[in-house]
């Protein structure tokens, strides 16, 4: 069994300023929001979900992205919305969004 | 197939002083130990190795912890010398290092 069920991993780094990074591109803000979602949704601990940052994931081109662990399944996400929906459709229902999938 | 073959994330994670924290048990050290020691061996990037750093990964008591994906196992450690012993058993030749499992 998996310690946790989805472990989700934001790519939140900062590169010097023109640099290409996630955290430029509203990494920080996205995983809190999630974070936030899974706890309110009561998803959150152990057998459940967790909602962690992360130091470079070596994909910035593709950037901001994040990572869905054990699943192996990488997204890319524009706003909230996009986080919102990998939420319900991926960390509830199981589904992968394959729009958002790199 | 897995973008990286390996992706092991260390908790790094900063308490306050006084509280129990991955950090405060040598992680930062241990993880630019692992992370210098995959790239000496060739087996860092893409379809290969990564070594990251992460925030709270929610495992404080039995720390420090590190976790493998996709491979889903979680390790503690006291030493550089286990992190080399995970690195060569498990990153290396494929075989989980059950004294060190969690």
């Amino acid at each position: 069994m998996s310690y946790f069920k989805h472990h989700v991993f934001f790519c939140c780094n900062q590169r010097e300023p023109g640099e290409t990074c996630c955290a430029a591109r509203g990494a920080v803000e996205a995983q809190t929001y999630a974070k936030d979602r899974i706890a309110k949704l009561g998803l959150k601990g152990k057998g459940k979900i967790r909602i962690n940052k992360a130091g470079c994931l070596d994909r910035c081109d593709e950037g901001p992205v994040l990572v869905v662990y054990p699943d192996n399944v990488w997204y890319t996400y524009v706003d909230k919305d996009d986080v919102e929906e990998i939420i319900q459709e991926h960390l509830v229902n199981g589904r992968v969004v394959e729009r958002l999938k790199i």
